[in-house]
């Protein structure tokens, strides 16, 4: 299988400015392209250190993919090293200096300045990858059997960028696809998991090997699959079968995906719609149900009460209940969720009320508490749960007990 | 200044399951005690890829920093591997094993198992760091005058043993701080930017560095400064007001924040408080308000009405209209904000509605069409806005506009 070694440029990513989303959007692609990601590398816009991974990542990979060190300012030094390392020199592109010139015109609506134009040389001795979203052009050059691709750092030009360089990577190194079949359970842990399908992993062939991801009071177990056995996508469905089995009794999904995916696909399934009403989370799980494509089929919408006040006024929350009870109790959770549930007429409704940190503690209500209520018109659920964590971890539990107890919910009712 | 490298070993980072966070977490750190990150690698749970790693980073960096492989199941081989690496045998650690005792009884409520008490074994010739929230402890191992330190890659549990880490590293190499200063710019471009600046830039002693880092439609200027020179601090800050000045048109803050936290003390300061009516972006904005602590000072609630029922029954925007004008037009929009405006009492609102894609575009409304209005009681503004990307960027872009607008109105109201 062909190997690739991704090398991030930038000193924001080694200072912490940054948090590098590119380097997995870009191994997903590349895995489903068959080419397995061996390393990935960040180093400083600093020449020795550009160079030196230069030359360690052709010893380790194939494939070379350099991401970032393209902008027009000078903090950007790539380009001239680029055209030192394989030997070229720098020369004006045209069909480059066009597509700047149409970019500025149709988008920025003012002419290219001198930094822009220079945007527009490329080393005479490499491929140009057009950007059409950006420009900073791709650039491929081939030595000593190596292929390296170039490409500047902002997500959604490399993004451009890749989508042509993969198929071109397909075909010159012949790439054969690798399979991952990813299940999700709820309601057990990674070490007692490990007890349950200990028979099932150490039967699995050779070729197919199981990782397990905790994450966020879950875990997902994944099976992956590559070679040329022809019988492998079989072979790996059927193991997926057997897993899938296993674990029935905590299996919340068997596709890689989040939660909000699972009780969305259930709601349109009933044909039933959800609302919420949110004060910790502050708009958070709305968010998540939302950034599903298709959920306006069946999300309704949500009020977002943090201050006593908007939870009297938009959900009829009693004042006398929020000073006797507090906000974050069984008590004002239950009319929240009544609250919403009667003034956006939706079917099912999540309603959090709880203390995420890092101020707001008590000695009663210690940072981590958290109230929901969870159900449908008749029978709403109030569940209480303590979370010990930081405030964005315990938003994150908080939204992902609440959507597994929703999906329960949802299973539950016929 | 003390050099290090950090390895995060496992194959979820290479084939893009898992978004790396860790890294820009720890860089943040290590570099406020004065510690460069010099390189980051990411290797697979693979022996050689492991071993390769630890050979490189001994020879780049004096600190090597290893994350994650350290989990009670059998992807993970690093514990193991380490004991080999540096010569140790695994040896029961009675007081990592009280630890895990401890959280197994408190925490998980159940005893511990077989695999758990494993996860209390460690090398002979390491010194442990313990980890207070999970069950795979840090280790500190010391060869050929470099300092390993090999941790657990869950978030919080990494931030745990870190926090201990650092002050024992600051001590070892008696490290002196790097100091960073970075500021924010509004409408204007990297280019136009740096032509606006360029004297001033030139003008830089060589141990001040300026960094770019464009982002959401924004520029950020990064100053940073290193090294022993007493007068460093003072000169870094004279540096920094000249490059204040020089954008002073374009400056959005002068601090390292994101433009939530610049709304949020401009409204604290007026004694203001703030609501939002969302549509496309499903409570995202107020979700940025409420990222931040102290939030509910001036944050009083949101509307999310996703339906055309929804934006009827909360905001009062008329059947009529949404039918002739549609959902994305500006009379919605401003009906959107008057409707929160006066169901919840606040001083000032954000309404936006628009199409962020991938699908729901029309040729009179292409994806990317987004209607917002922003102001306060009596003067409510409503803006267009045509952006140009994918659905999660569409949105980022969307939140940013609409908060600098809201800032913008801020500042113009007296």
């Amino acid at each position: 299988m062909a190997k690739a070694s991704i090398i991030t440029i930038g000193d924001e990513l080694l200072i912490g400015q940054v948090i590098d989303t590119n380097s997995a959007w870009m191994a997903t692609e590349l895995n489903k392209a068959g080419i397995a990601v061996q390393r990935r590398v960040a180093v400083g816009d600093n020449r020795k250190d550009i160079l030196d991974a230069l030359d360690q990542e052709k010893s380790a990979s194939e494939i070379i993919l350099l991401t970032g060190g393209l902008g027009p300012t000078s903090d950007d030094i790539t380009k001239p090293l680029l055209c030192e390392y394989f030997g070229g020199k720098l020369v004006l592109n045209n069909e480059v200096l066009e597509q700047i010139r149409q970019l500025f015109a149709n988008i920025h609506r003012r002419p290219t300045t001198e930094r822009n134009i220079k945007q527009a040389e490329v080393p005479d001795n490499c491929r140009v990858i057009m950007n059409l979203r950006g420009t900073a052009p791709g650039m491929w050059f081939e030595k000593d059997g190596r292929i390296f691709i170039s490409m500047p750092g902002v997500p959604h030009e490399m993004k451009g960028i890749m989508e042509q360089a993969i198929p071109m990577l397909r075909e010159k190194f012949n790439t054969e696809p690798i399979f991952h079949k990813t299940l999700v359970t709820a309601g057990i842990g990674e070490s007692l998991l490990a007890d349950l399908i200990a028979p099932i992993e150490e039967s699995l062939p050779a070729y197919i090997k199981l990782a397990y991801l905790p994450r966020q009071g879950m875990v997902r177990l994944r099976l992956t699959a590559s070679g040329s056995n022809p019988e492998l996508e079989q072979e790996l469905e059927k193991r997926f079968t057997m897993l899938k089995k296993g674990v029935e009794d905590y299996l919340v999904t068997d596709r890689d995906e989040p939660l909000e995916a699972v009780v969305g696909r259930l709601l349109q399934e009933k044909g039933k719609t959800i609302c919420t009403a949110e004060s910790c989370t502050g708009g958070y799980i709305s968010q998540l149900i939302t950034s599903q494509p298709g959920s306006s089929a069946y999300y309704e919408g949500s009020f977002i009460t943090y201050s006593y006040h908007s939870k009297e006024k938009l959900l009829c929350v009693p004042h006398e209940m929020l000073e006797a009870k507090g906000a974050v109790s069984e008590e004002v959770v239950l009319f929240m969720a009544e609250g919403a549930l009667s003034n956006l007429g939706a079917d099912y409704v999540i309603a959090v009320s709880g203390i995420l940190g890092p101020g707001g503690g008590t000695p009663e209500k210690p940072v981590g508490t958290v109230w929901m209520a969870i159900g449908h018109k008749g029978k709403i659920q109030a569940y209480q749960h303590q979370f010990r964590f930081d405030r964005k971890r315990n938003m994150e539990m908080t939204a992902q007990q609440a959507l597994n107890h929703l999906r329960m919910c949802l299973l539950e009712s016929a």
